[in-house]
Parts: C-alpha cells; structure tokens; sequence
C-alpha cells in the first residue's frame, strides 16, 4: 500500500499553522499537496518536508477561483505509483483584521467572505465530490473566536468564519453517515507565528512561554481528529493557550 | 412633531413578512418605504397602508447593489415637510431552499450569500452611517433556524444566515453604546404567507390554526424591539409557531 | 369574565425586577400572587399595587419548599367570584455572589441550586401540572448571562442558572405544542435596583442614565411574551442596557 | 521517576466508558484509582487491566458523599514509592432516563442533579484544591447532548448536565491560567455499552457497526485532550457516531 494523499489549502510562512498541518501529516505518512498562492512560501515548506525525509509537493493557487480548486482536487487525485487515494483535506484559508465598520467598502466586505468561506465551500464542495463516493476521509476547517461572537470592529471577519462553520456543520451531517468525517476547529487566541511575531513582536514578548497557540501544537488536534475512529467522531473542537482569558 | 421614517428592505407579497412589517410599522405612527424588487407587489402594499389612512411609499430596488442601497437611504434620509428623521430600519431579504451540495454551483452558492448576507451588510452599514450619528434608532434583521445550525442540504443558506447573524451581533455591541438598537429575529418554522401556500398548500392545511407563523404576529414582535427602552435592550429573540418542533 | 390571575415568585424590596413584574402584570388586568420569603416586602409591593387600583394578594413562601410551592398553587386555582383563572406565572428568585472555587462548601454550591433551579423546578412543574391540561397560559423563567457562560468565581451561579435554563427549554418543547408558552429571558448587566443601589451606589452613579438595566422596561418585555399570539412564540430572549459591553 | 496517577470517578460494568477510561489511562503509564459504587464491578475493571501488566486499585465510593470524595483524593495524593503525583481525573458518573415531566417527583429531580451535578462539583473542587497549587493536571468531565438541548421529559437530566459543564467551563477559565487543564466532552448517541446492550439489544443490533458509539474509541479522545501541549488546550469537544443525526 502507497502513501495516502492529503491537501491542505491555505499555506504561506514556515512559521504559520498551514506549514505545520503540512508536517504533522507529511509526519504522518501522508504525501501533502502544500497549496498557497506564494510559490516562494510553499516551496520552502516543501523543502523542510522533504528534508525529514517526508513527502509534499507544492500548489500554486488561489482559493477563492474555482479553476485552481477544481485542478487542485483533479491532481490529488490523479493515480500514481507508490500513492494512495486522497483522505485528508484542511481548508485554512483567511485572514483577520479589526476595521471600522461604517468605513468598509463592500469590495472589502466581499474579499473577506471570499477568502473566509467561498473559499472553503470550493475545497468542500470538491471533497465531497471526490471523497464521499469513496466512503471515507477527513475534511478538516480552520475556525476562529469569531466563528462564534461577533465583536466590533469584526462583523466582516466573523460574518465570513461563521458562514464556514455552518458550511462545516451541514457538511457533517450530511456525509458523515456516508463515512466522511467534516470537524471544524475553532482557534482562539493569538497564534505564536509569522504574522504576529512581525506585526507585535512585544505582544508575543510579553505573553511569555504558552501565551500564545503553538502551531505545532494545533496541528496535533488535527492530526488526532483525523485519526478518530468512526464510532467516536468530533464535530468541533475549540483550542486556546492556557494563558488564554475567554 | 411628524411622522418618523421607517425602511423595510426584502417586501414581497402582501401575505409575506416583509408587508407585514411594513404595515404594522405604519400602523404604529411611521411613514414606512417599502422596499423590494417587484413594483406591482410593492405598490400593492403601499395601497392597503394608504387605505387605511397609514404612510407609506414604494421603493424599488435591489438590495445586493450597492447603489441602490445608497440611494434608498438617500430618499430616506432627505428632510421632507411633516416627516421626522428615520428611525427604524428591518431587513428582511432572503431566500431558502434545500439543495444537493455536491451539484451545487459556485454562483448558486454565492446567490445565497448576496441576498442573504452581503444586502445585509449594505443596509447594515449606510443604517449605521446615517443613524449612528444621531445617536438612536433601530436596526432589524430577519434571521432563520438556519442562522443557527447547518442542516443537510442547506449549507447555502445556513452559511449566509449565520454571516448575517454576525453582522447584526457585531453591529449591537459597536452601536449600541451609541444609542442604535441592533437586534436580530430568528425566524424557527413555516412562515403562512405566499411562498408555502402556494408551493405547499397541503402542508399549510394540515398544520392548521396556529400550526405556521403568523406574519402579523411575528410583526408585533418587531414593533415591540423597537418599542424597547434603551435600559433593557434585547438582541436576540427566537419566534416559532407553538405546535413547532424543534 | 373576571380578572385572569398571575404568579410571580421571588419577590423582595420595590425597587426589584420581582416587584416590577408584579406591578405590571396588575397593570395588565392581573390580580397577582405577590410571593416571596418577606412579608414586609412583599406586602408593601401589594400596598402599592392597590394604591393605583389594581389588585394583588401577597403570598409568603419559601419557593425551595415543595409544600409551600403546591400550596401557593392551590391558592391561585381556587375558584373565586370576579377571577378568572391562573394563566402567567413568572420564576424570578435567585440570587448571585462571585466565590472562591475552592473555598466554597458544598452546602454553599447547594444553596444556589436550591434557589436558583430547584425551586424552579417546583414551580414550572405546579404550573405544567395546573396549566397543560387547561391548554393555554404562560410561564417565565429569570435567567442570567451565567446561564450561557461559566465566569471564574461563578461556577455555583452558573451550575444552577444553566440548569434552570434547560428546565424552561424542556418544558417548551414538551408543554408549547400543549398550549402552555415556556419563555426564559437573559437578564444581562446589573439591574438598577435594590441590591446594587445599596452595595455599590457609586456604581450605579458611574454608569449614568440607561447604563444599568431598568426593572420596568424588563417587565415590559416579560408582558410582551405572555401577550404573543400562538403563532409566534418566543422561547428566548435576552436584556441588556444598551451601554453594556458583552 | 514514578507511575504518575489518575482517577476515574464514574466506573461500572467493563463495557461502559468508565472502564474505557480507566484502561486508557492505565495504558498511557498510570496508576488508575477506579472508583465506583460496585465493588464487584470496579474489581473487575482492575483486574483486567492488571491482567495486562498495568496498575490500578479499586476505590469504592459514592461520589455524591463529600467524605467519599475528599477521602478518594486523600488516598491517590499520599506519596508512595514508585508513584508520581495525581494528574489526570475524570469525572464520568450521571444517569439518563425519560420521565414524565409532570409526574417527576421532587427527590427523583434532586437525585439526577446529585449524581449528574453535585459529585462534579465535589470532584472537581478537590482536583482544583490539589491540582491547582501544583500548576499542572487535567480534569474531564463527561457531558452529553442534553449538556446543550433540553428534550422534553429530559427536564432532569438537561438540568444536571448543563449544570455540569458550566462547572468545566468556570473552572477551566479560572484555572486554565494556573495550568490545571479543564475539559468537557459532549458524548452525543448511544455507547455501545452495558446499558444498551441489555434494555436496547435490538436498538445496538440495528445500528450496526459504528452506529454506537465506542468506549474505546471515547477513550482515545481524553487521553488526547490529557496529552495536549498548554499552547492548544481544547475546552469542549463533542464525539457521537458517524451515523448519528444530530
């Protein structure tokens, strides 16, 4: 038997938690298509894989065209030698940004949705073409506090995350007893990563060790979402660092 | 003192909520425009207000264009002699239908969320542009069961209800400090007006009296957020017939 | 017809919610059952009920107290000349209190259970047992924002509002089909009442005009949900001032 | 360095989730306290698991008696040789049964809470005093769906539970920062257990393999939330069988 197939959409810095849902399954014995729009980015995460001796290949695309999706999932799926199907999907794919509600253009107010949940009903909506067929498999989303609660200065993030969600959710009842496991995962509070360390570098500072999520850390959560047994699934987990007030 | 200024957006039918809406706040000392895409239904509704010695005026627009969203609140906004300012706005637009997720189209999927959620967002905002400012009034959004949970077969539309159930909650906690009343209405159950009767006359008879949501009892509900004194403000109020199950 | 009769249990001071709803259910055309643990109190808030012409009769009783829940019953469904029958009753006792988790008894974390959902327990029971089978009439239970989250220091709080909460929703699911509408408001912020006027009076200064909820207009919003028609039944709704932050 | 210890509150017969639990953790290198109200049922689960060269002793207690609790952590807190400090319990007694609301005698109310709310406090108050101080452990709470809906003639049950993990919740966020790690599981279905083994065999025939959920399968998911970094601690995680509707 080959190697199973993963993808996981939504990949740039090395630091980033897309990077290390690419290791823990690389990791894992998959081989992973890294897919984001910065060739540069995705190649390095690439390198570092193949340099533990894993396996990945890198995708240049953009989630939110339905051309990239579609070609992507066709190339996963492709048969080659040494390879086993696909049965493993992460949809992580976003950004956030606080901004003044009365000021938003509705350009903006698009962008955001596109990224935050068009985006993910394209990979979903492909891997359950692809994967509910086959009966089995993960597709796995990238949630947020804001999936939740919509706080001021965030209706654009929080309007698109939950909108995810409820894709995630209808997701899983629907091709869950046909054996595809859909788990959404709600990430709140700061990760320790690129984005953070460049933009608040003395936010990181003072939170000290833990106070922020480790994204070697999340990536275990998913790896261990995938790994459940069918008779005991998640539908959502939500993970925080403990330092964490909520 | 005139009359105060009431927008409902998203007005069918005279059998439907939005019409409902419409004359309930008319009724209750408003000079209401009614707002929606098809002329003949709207000016329809605009004769039964009159008829009754109410306010009202017809305003025909689309709710996912921008423009036309300005423009309403443009007219709404204009000083007019023996009117007051506008105070009440509800958006009411949406549609629902269950769909196969795997045949579904990426513009099918985002139908639902201009509708649903981006019009939403339009009338959200200018409301916030205008009436922020002034430090009162109240905003309405006609949520579902939808906005909540993600059924089989309704990812499209839970993905939008649940973004515009963020923009509402969102809006509440950055406006309502400011004196403009957010709220959201989830709407659980069969609404008895046009769409199911039409459609499904059947199931309309069998739920008999009370067994569907009555349009005009929903509308109290509606008046009654609006009627709320700024010390006890609700933000989310669930509506269902009593015989529902859920 | 007589004069249709009402409950509120966990009365205390005038200047409370329990007062207020009492004040406006007689208001409405109810003759209130005034019922709490101090005879002072609550005859004082008959007293002032009868000033304006409306009636009440005080009730004292320990609500933790089966016998003297089925005995309050007893008295409101015997028949008298000029009343009609029970149809509101309203579950307003409790109490709150930030404690240290680990120095708290467990006769402590018992007390708040035996206030704040037991005594619920007994009284929507009575009222499904006295109700259900007439097929009509209303029952209101006081929750709290500690009924949707668990706050550091108020696990006993929570533990017991969160089940009081579930009492109310099960019994709408079960009684609402039945006729008997089971309504639970989210009471969230400090009430500008007794309590906090007494223990943090600089507090209540602080927070200015509207910045604390007002007993009256939440009784407002109680009677709107005991006068909503069948066909739009509300289960749920929650309060806050419009300057509080959640 | 020793066997680092756990505690399993709620262990019946083998099949049931407490044995799971008990087994799991015995396996991942604890010595399991396996407390229970049987003795014949708790020694079993000790013998098996010693069987496979693992450790736990049997603990017979009523985990809604204060002394029981107090006593159970005083035993698994006494330094012995070859034995590391506590660091992992569970707390898994509660009871489920439909009842006819209006029939449900006030004790029989008071007895689900006892077992479903009461014994978590007492034991999560314990793990709390012993745990805390040292900056480290994990305490799990086994919830269920009712935790979150309540059903009708579930009145009882829903209250305990919810109850139950507003108690997680507080605590998690009050000790999450200390570093004591407090999580609630949503067991949601039927486990393929004792239970419904012998009232329901047709019911666990029927569904057929997956269709229940799995002990061991649960198993797996507390001791992942046991294993998890302090950079991504989850607080709540729902399981339930692939097939299950939700």
């Amino acid at each position: 038997m080959g190697k199973p197939v993963a993808i996981v959409v939504g990949v740039g810095a090395e630091l980033g938690l897309g990077a290390a849902l690419c290791r823990r399954f690389a990791e894992g014995g998959h081989h992973v298509f890294v897919a984001g729009r910065s060739a540069g980015k995705i190649e390095q995460v690439v390198r570092t894989i193949a340099a533990k001796g894993d396996s990945a290949e890198a995708a240049v695309m953009d989630t939110t065209r339905e051309d990239d999706v579609v070609h992507l999932f066709d190339r996963a799926m492709t048969p080659r030698a040494g390879f086993d199907a696909l049965d493993l999907v992460a949809y992580n794919a976003g950004n956030n940004r606080q901004m003044d509600f009365r000021e938003m253009s509705a350009q903006m107010f698009e962008d955001f949705w596109r990224i935050g949940c068009y985006g993910g009903f394209l990979v979903g909506r492909e891997a359950a073409r692809r994967l509910a067929p086959l009966g089995r498999g993960t597709v796995l989303f990238t949630g947020a506090s804001g999936s939740l609660r919509g706080k001021p200065g965030f209706a654009q993030f929080a309007a698109a995350k939950a909108g995810l969600r409820m894709l995630a959710q209808s997701m899983a009842r629907e091709f869950g007893p046909q054996g595809l496991h859909v788990a959404h995962v709600v990430i709140d509070g700061g990760i320790n990563g690129e984005r953070l360390r460049r933009s608040r570098p003395e936010m990181v500072e003072g939170r000290g060790e833990d106070g922020l999520l480790g994204v070697d850390a999340i990536a275990e959560t998913y790896w261990h979402l995938h790994r459940q047994p069918r008779s005991a699934w998640a539908q959502e987990v939500d993970l925080r660092p403990h330092k964490e007030n909520f």
